[in-house]
């Protein structure tokens, strides 16, 4: 085989139905192909997986040279954090229908024979990384492939906050919370907030704001190597915090300074050699097909 | 006097109230500053000057390294595509509120004379191309430095297109039109379409669509050096227009093809060593100043 | 037969595919019910029917107390500004699709059936009526079931107007044009520019600005019996078009008022008795099903 | 005085800047008028008034037929629950810029004397009353003049609920939430997610989703007396929220019934005899004022 993919390793959530049924599949589909095959501990543990290697998320980069997810865009989004710090390379194979990251439906694992051999493509998709400093506190720090939202806790639910660009003073908001989302990440929270679509070969960062207390606020499309910061106000009577692709993680109190930056390490995404983005959304947003022969 | 920029040409338009007392502030300003200085042809005849070397567009870069046009946006617009052909860059001074565009007030002569003696940002903008080709019929072509906007020229209103980007298909539409806008646009028409702000260090174009039919339409970024091309169904039974930033161009019936490509030559637009272009926004935009010190 | 219902007039467009053919079937499915049926001038023309008396637009109330229209929205649309002059209920039979207006599908026609046994729903929609007042000129009228839109004939395409509202002033705007709509039309054009669904047993009508230049315009919804009033600035440097329902009528240069009010007769609307609003708009809108045991 | 106000109730919050002081002088202006003037209880003991009749919400109609509040449009939306339980009409004096629901400044005081007088506005406005049942637990309730908002408590934010209007199926929708707000609040949370202006004669409510997960959701406007039924799905993997006019209020687990309808007594609110809803609107959302001869 043509291909730096020899050793595989393997990822799932057991939340969704039909996981184990594909990871069967697939484990039936490569080992005749000669691969080396390991499985993540979590998803062994909870699939029940015994027969193969396992191996902790910490040490797949040892043992696996691609590692392949099986789920929905939710599932990649979670092992992309793993794969990004392991800098290994990852596909996706969807139970169900298409989805913007997990392009394989496990009805066509050919695909996978056809990656394997060397017939594929690689996509970097970059990593957003938020510092978060606080008045007499340790800095804390997350990654988001997605999106960083802040948002409020409790009610009253509006923030106040100020924004800058490379230190320059954008401008100061009242609004429930703002997101700012990578490529990736523009058709996935962001959108649903009115923000728009980035190509993913955009070098570009969306800031949308979260129900904003002005009729004037509009999503602003930023270079991607700009640093972001956002103030929370000191006089904020709400404690907002800060998430992660969607994931809980850092309360921000008044007087909080988020500072967000392109992380140096992309994420490498692994697709069939025809796959093509455009089809992607308009699988997933219903977009019109061809005028004359449809698709 | 340490600038480029010793020899001045002057332009603007005569519908705007007070261009021609700004402008007699300006040659005053600036005469005993000994810059040579020429007056475009149809500004010198609008505003029946007389007594300054008069020079046509077509020859502005043999008399002048620099081009101050008074009046809006609109006025640094309609200058700009001579600017650009000329290669020559532009300094755009106001009259009446700050503009995107044109940033000095008449009342800040004082800044241009910082300008010329050499404290100043340039910053370069890039205009789009668009090629339309019909079948039977020679090419056309035209620029735009805000926006490439297809729209109906009568009822029935809708239009029938295809959209691809390097060739690849993205979508059909049945909508009123489309807007292709440059960064520098992103705040003018495509804006009161609902499309994002795009930052001008952005190398991106936004398309977004006019009226759609189908709710699922978003305004989408893609990179700027991409080819973007529409085809407008040859069952189209209307025959829209092509309009480059808001003035009428081209007929396209059904059938014709219209690609957008980046004009490799930028308009390079000058501005004061403190200009700001989130400044810009906050006024144009009313955005909120600084929480606790204003601005 | 337990009906108001016994003499029925087709209507039917032949440019959208399959209306001769369903025509026909829906003439075998009524004659046998003992149904006395006219056919509509225009329609016997187009599709060469001779077989069945043939009647005039004008006249159809004499011979008809129900008209059933072939095709989809455009074509009941385009039939109900007869049927309200006429003043008889209309039901629409659906070429393909689910309609807003059209409910019943060709594969359908026992529904026809049970509507004329007394089994249905009837609806009333109100229209607008567009009076269109101009300096030295006779006043022009239109009605619309859908919207009233005012819109640009011509580049420069921005308008300059005021609205005002029972007399009391609203706003003046910068903008392509405005639409109003009627509850019935806020599904169609209006929706496409970003207005809200207004239920059908509203007595209501909404404004939506049309790419309004500033950014704090927004959609407003007003009672149904306002007389809305549009004055174009005297000084408008183009001469916008106002159109009912799609189609182009009357040419409004600066200084007009247009002024705007519910037509007293409204439109009978003929619907199955299990009819259900939501369940077109989850049709037309891909609106989620039911969570549990989907519909 | 031919007025029916002659004992007039006093309520203002603490929080904002100049309370007092207006406060102060609406005394000074109002007692040499003859009028008889009660502090309500927290007022007086927030501001120290120690010299006038105090008394406590829950008895103000025994002491004043007409309650004024001090502060901006939070205020008078707290006391508006208070006055609609009383049944006296509110008046509201603005501290600082114009409220949609607060018209007069505290340099215009002679406006209250005018209303005073007998010359005055009243107009109704209604308020919305949720209802919430869960399983196996007593239904608790609460009342809104701007809104109800369905919220997430707390991450994963998504909830999934179904909406019924009179008892009839619309939709499903994964979202963070839904607003259902009344005329008077939709100018308030309602728009920052989107929604409709509705005009306060409207009898009408509008259901905003926020944040929807599908591009296809819009906004709905309903007649007024519809009973609106919201079902958490019994899955839901949050505890969400059910919000009155920005208040926390009740949880609303999966299995939850949110039942909305307009409470049967309004708010009367009184307006000085040349208040302007479309005056209100120009000034806070900065809309254009007339062309010719402004404003």
């Amino acid at each position: 085989m043509a291909t730096p993919f020899k050793r595989i390793g393997l990822f799932g959530r057991t939340g969704t139905p039909g996981v184990k049924e594909t990871l069967q599949s697939l484990i039936d589909y490569l080992l005749p192909l000669g691969c080396d095959i390991c499985v993540e501990l979590e998803t062994a543990d909870a699939l029940k997986m015994t027969d193969l290697p396992i191996i902790s998320r910490e040490q797949l980069s040892l043992q696996a040279d691609l590692l392949i997810v099986i789920g929905g865009d939710g599932s990649l989004l979670h092992a992309a954090h793993t794969a990004v710090d392991q800098k290994i390379p990852v596909l996706g194979i969807n139970r169900g229908s298409l989805g913007f990251l997990t392009d394989i439906l496990p009805t066509a694992l050919d695909q996978v024979g056809m990656i394997l051999q060397g017939h594929y493509q690689i996509e970097d998709r970059f990593l957003l990384t938020a510092s978060v400093s606080q008045p007499g506190q340790a800095s804390q720090e997350d990654n988001a492939l997605n999106e960083v939202a802040i948002m409020p806790a409790a009610f009253p639910h509006m923030i106040e906050f100020e924004i800058y660009i490379n230190d320059e003073f954008v401008c100061s908001q009242h609004a429930d919370g703002i997101i700012a989302a990578t490529p990736t990440g523009s058709t996935a929270y962001a959108m649903s907030g009115g923000g728009p679509i980035l190509h993913p070969a955009l070098n570009a960062i969306v800031l949308v704001p979260m129900f904003p207390h002005s009729l004037n606020s509009r999503p602003i499309v930023v270079p991607g190597d700009a640093e972001v910061t956002v103030l929370i106000s000191p006089d904020s009577q709400t404690v907002p915090r800060l998430s992660c692709d969607g994931h809980p993680c850092i309360s921000i109190p008044g007087g909080s300074k988020i500072t967000l930056h392109k992380k140096p390490q992309p994420l490498q995404l692994v697709h069939p050699i025809d796959y093509s983005y455009y089809k992607a959304l308009r699988s997933k947003l219903h977009w019109g097909k061809k005028l004359t022969h449809g698709e």
